[in-house]
């Protein structure tokens, strides 16, 4: 469901009357709290309040009582606008405040004052009788619209509380925010909190510290990831599948600079454009000012344009495996997934209006192949067109109709289904975004292929056609992972640190069960590693020789997700075999088996 | 001969007294020449002068051409002390000058000002009359020494012209440096000529463009490569083959990132030891100020200090291709050789004292390794000690005799000759550099080992040691390539651009001799890069299917220096063979071959 969509829907007013009867709740049980506001919101919905002892979380399970209460009441929820201005300043201070004094209409004051002149002023009323007697009401200012009755609101569930200042402002007043949530079902409530726990388990960043692959430190700086050496380990292997999948397919690659003269950035035009994700510049007076590198593409163009090209040269195509930074702002940096140093998997290829089909279906297979061997197989394809109404792209319109086309008629001649999205487009050019929905039903956007007729016009790029005169190639801009680290933190989560045998940092942890077994064991992993014997195998093997019990280490190795142990005894080294355990259901006992018939299950798995 | 022995050397003398001849020869030959200095340097000797029309290196034919009469004349060179600073000045006046007028003696008349008060102010005096009854005169005013007599002065050459400014101030003047040569014998003369000729021709500038290696552009700036395709390729080749041998040997990746917050260096103490090389610095008012990194180690100590380490954990050896960025002076930036931006083979070790010499064998040990692959045998070692009248040094004496002896031991224990460079050590501990002589005589400092108790200091880093207490490791710093620029760098020079076979960006060109053999080249190019067939292979090949005569083809690929042409034709189609050529011997032919026969070769020859 998209956000428009969302906002039409009848969950969307679930949740808005679930913080409606959230706060009714509050009013009853904190008397003198101060309404602010409460809208529904992405997965739910929130209210700010200020009350005059703080909540806790452990108050929830009350104010939930009394919100099932109160939602069985079956409270008709009624809209009432008032005739003026005056009129509802009046229901404001009376009604809304329930008799609990008119200090607590202290911000809807202020909501109702910024009201528009003209605009109706709308308030939604819910009243009933309970049984015993006790008459609940609750009125609100507000623009709607709800479900008409509370005892539709039966699934919700309060989440967390936070800070959050009145209007967003921090000199104004700290307010506090209750986070709740709400669905039309049970089922849909407690898949909801089921994901959720899940994608705490399968947070990037606490598997990314538990299964050493990176780190962060205070003195390096937010989103500046260390890696760890399982980490780059992890990025070798990615960076290395990927290369040879691309040197197959005739790209070359091509290593560029971690900083350039602010002139490649107004040649490129980036200093426009791109100004406020840059880092801050690094000046010297005297003279050159530098630029942290914020993406590789005008590289890539400096090579292009270093030598006359001609129409045989083309499709030129140079991968580079780039870091590039951003100044995100350090609130916005979310461990690896959103970083401000990163390694995009990027290429540019350089090609001829005739050629641009044929590459454009040729990234876009590269990228299907390399999601799926990742094991991505859930994704869908979203194109990113211009907005008619605005003006912020650059190129002539028959180039956007070009691009757009081949787009399409790529994804046509590939049978791959795309959604189109209007105003979705670079400044420069379309472009198709693959989104990939993970284990727990999330979307994220990942790969991105651009078509782009504007930076080979700025730098007058151009090949010699068979007519013997300069024309000027169209540039691909495309990076099938997006970025290594948000590929690997996406991965992290995917697997829940259970990466593919074929990706696993460690590939086969080998476990001798006592001191006299460690040699043994020694050797095996200089086998498995391609190091000693002729298996024919180069596997990423590790050896537990700490001296702890076969049950600590078994469970140790397990919850570093190593596909398979080896464990190594008297019984083993006698026969010739290994005891072989998989990851797989919390650690399935495989038997004991030779190191060759061994290495030939792993390898057929790996294929 | 290092410096100071060549300061005191008879072929300084010479070199020195070569430079009065060439002033005398033009003060012949160019009447109210002004002379300024005339100094022996590294390889030779030059003169600053100014002349009314401007001299040119056709000239140099004539001067040097009275300058051999000159010598035969075998003037005695007699040094004459002034017996006063008046006298020197008549002496300057009247006889420097030589009937010239006293302008000529403007620079003379200002070096004698800048004689100290109290010294020797001495003139070097040669004269004879030749058989046509010529008088020759020349007296120099000048501290000496020199040879005996002008007929010593028999191999000399004239270099080259440049600008100089008097006394190398560009507000001053600017004269006329006349660059030349001299040795003692023709043999030796020649070799230098020859091989400054080599030097021009395996320039790694000349042939990194030539080659397709890396380029540079003034919109990126100096000393920053962009690395094109075929660089990239060999870049990532060496670095394979050190990772590989790097995981053999115990070490693990890690990665950090290209920058870090400024609190990093003030904490590694870089800040105070390091600033004049660091470019200047990301600063955000409101926020933090970055550094673009300038070396790896603050970030690998990050990394060991996230953790409690246990005397079992150690030796841990951290391992990057690192890259950093040093602020050199634009003027001193030379291709890769010296570049603002390069990628050290960095790894830092951490390790107890009992490990010290067992780790700086080892890490002596790899280093060979490495350059033995490379082809780089002739080296040797210094060992760079503690300047014992500088107080530059940080760390206790003990520290300091400890790690000088490790590495002493080391050095004995593998059998390693080096030499004692006192003063040489980095400030915070002893290294070791392997010094390379390439194939032209020239030394090259490449890579580095230096042992390091500060920084575990200053981070207070800690182990558990056996006694359940906590100790300090100690680390070496190494780097084998020292740089991946500068090593490519002097690799280019030394091979001249013919990489060894295991090295070459392209090892293998396909030749098919007409258009209807490119298909059969296709798939024989693919074969060998083991995409296709069963070769067991994997060669980097390229295919060359221009239209272009056999000829031409065999050249240029030849000019590109690929270790072996295929050359592909109908009889070989109809005989499944290949007409193999090596490019030793500038293209010699091996004759036809099977694809096995050939691979088999090859294969041998990269073993």
């Amino acid at each position: 469901m998209n956000k428009e969509s969302y906002e039409q829907s009848y969950l969307y007013r679930l949740r808005h009357s679930a913080a409606h009867l959230m706060a009714q709740a509050l009013t009853e049980l904190y008397p003198g709290v101060k309404l602010a506001i409460g809208p529904p919101i992405e997965n739910g919905f929130y209210y700010d309040v200020e009350t005059t002892e703080a909540l806790k979380e452990e108050d929830f399970a009350a104010i939930e009582k009394r919100m099932k209460e109160l939602s069985k009441l079956d409270q008709r929820i009624e809209r009432k606008v008032a005739k003026s201005r005056d009129e509802a300043r009046e229901i404001v201070l009376k009604e809304c405040t329930l008799g609990q004094g008119e200090a607590v209409a202290e911000y809807k004051l202020q909501l109702l004052d910024a009201v528009p002149e003209g605009e109706d002023i709308s308030f939604y009323d819910q009243q009933r009788t309970d049984r015993e007697g006790t008459f609940h009401r609750f009125i609100d200012l507000c623009r709607g619209p709800h479900v008409d009755s509370t005892k539709e609101i039966k699934h919700f569930k309060l989440m967390s509380l936070a800070g959050a200042y009145w209007r967003g402002d921090v000199k104004n007043k700290q307010l506090t925010r209750i986070y709740g949530t709400a669905f039309e079902s049970q089922e849909e409530l407690e898949q909801y909190l089921h994901n959720l726990e899940e994608a705490r388990r399968r947070d990037h960043r606490i598997l990314g510290k538990e299964l050493g692959l990176f780190m962060f430190s205070p003195r390096v700086g937010p989103g500046l990831a260390l890696w760890l050496p399982k980490g780059a380990q992890l990025r070798e292997t990615m960076i290395e599948f990927l290369r040879d999948e691309q040197l197959k397919r005739g790209y070359e690659p091509v290593i560029t600079p971690q900083i350039a003269s602010i002139k490649l950035y107004e040649k490129s035009g980036h200093i426009l454009t791109f100004r406020e994700k840059m880092f801050p510049f690094m000046e010297d007076e005297e003279k050159e000012t530098y630029i942290l590198k914020p993406m590789n593409c005008p590289f890539h163009i400096e090579i292009y344009a270093s030598q006359i090209r001609s129409y045989r040269d083309l499709p030129i195509r140079y991968a580079e495996f780039g870091t590039v930074h951003r100044y995100e702002q350090s609130g916005e940096v979310t461990g690896i997934l959103r970083a401000r140093g990163f390694t995009q998997d990027d290429a540019h290829l350089f090609v001829t209006p005739d050629q641009l089909l044929d590459e454009f279906i040729g990234v876009v297979d590269i990228m299907n192949t390399v999601l799926r061997k990742l094991g991505l197989t859930d994704f869908r394809a979203r194109l990113g067109t211009k907005d008619p109404k605005s003006d912020k792209y650059v190129g002539h319109d028959d180039n956007w109709v070009a691009a757009t086309n081949a787009i399409m008629e790529a994804c046509d001649k590939m049978g791959m289904e795309y959604e189109i999205s209007p105003g979705d487009a670079a400044f420069y050019g379309p472009k198709l975004d693959l989104i990939i929905k993970d284990a727990l039903g999330r979307d994220w956007q990942m790969g991105t292929v651009q078509v782009d007729y504007n930076l080979p016009e700025r730098f007058g790029l151009e090949y010699i056609a068979e007519d013997g005169k300069p024309h000027r190639p169209i540039m691909i801009h495309r990076a099938p992972f997006g970025s290594l680290e948000r590929m690997i933190g996406l991965l992290t989560e995917q697997y829940a640190g259970a990466f593919p045998l074929w990706l696993a940092p460690v590939q086969v942890a080998v476990l001798p069960i006592a001191d006299r077994h460690v040699d043994h064991a020694m050797d095996l992993a200089s086998q498995l590693k391609g190091y000693s014997g002729d298996l024919g195998t180069k596997l990423r093997v590790s050896v537990d020789d700490r001296r702890e019990t076969l049950g600590k280490k078994i469970r140790e190795n397990q919850l570093q997700k190593i596909p398979y142990m080896l464990i190594l005894g008297d019984k083993d080294i006698e026969n010739g075999t290994v005891g072989v355990r998989s990851r797989e259901e919390g650690g399935k006992d495989l038997g004991a088996m030779t190191l060759q018939a061994f290495v030939e299950m792993v390898e057929k798995e790996m294929d």
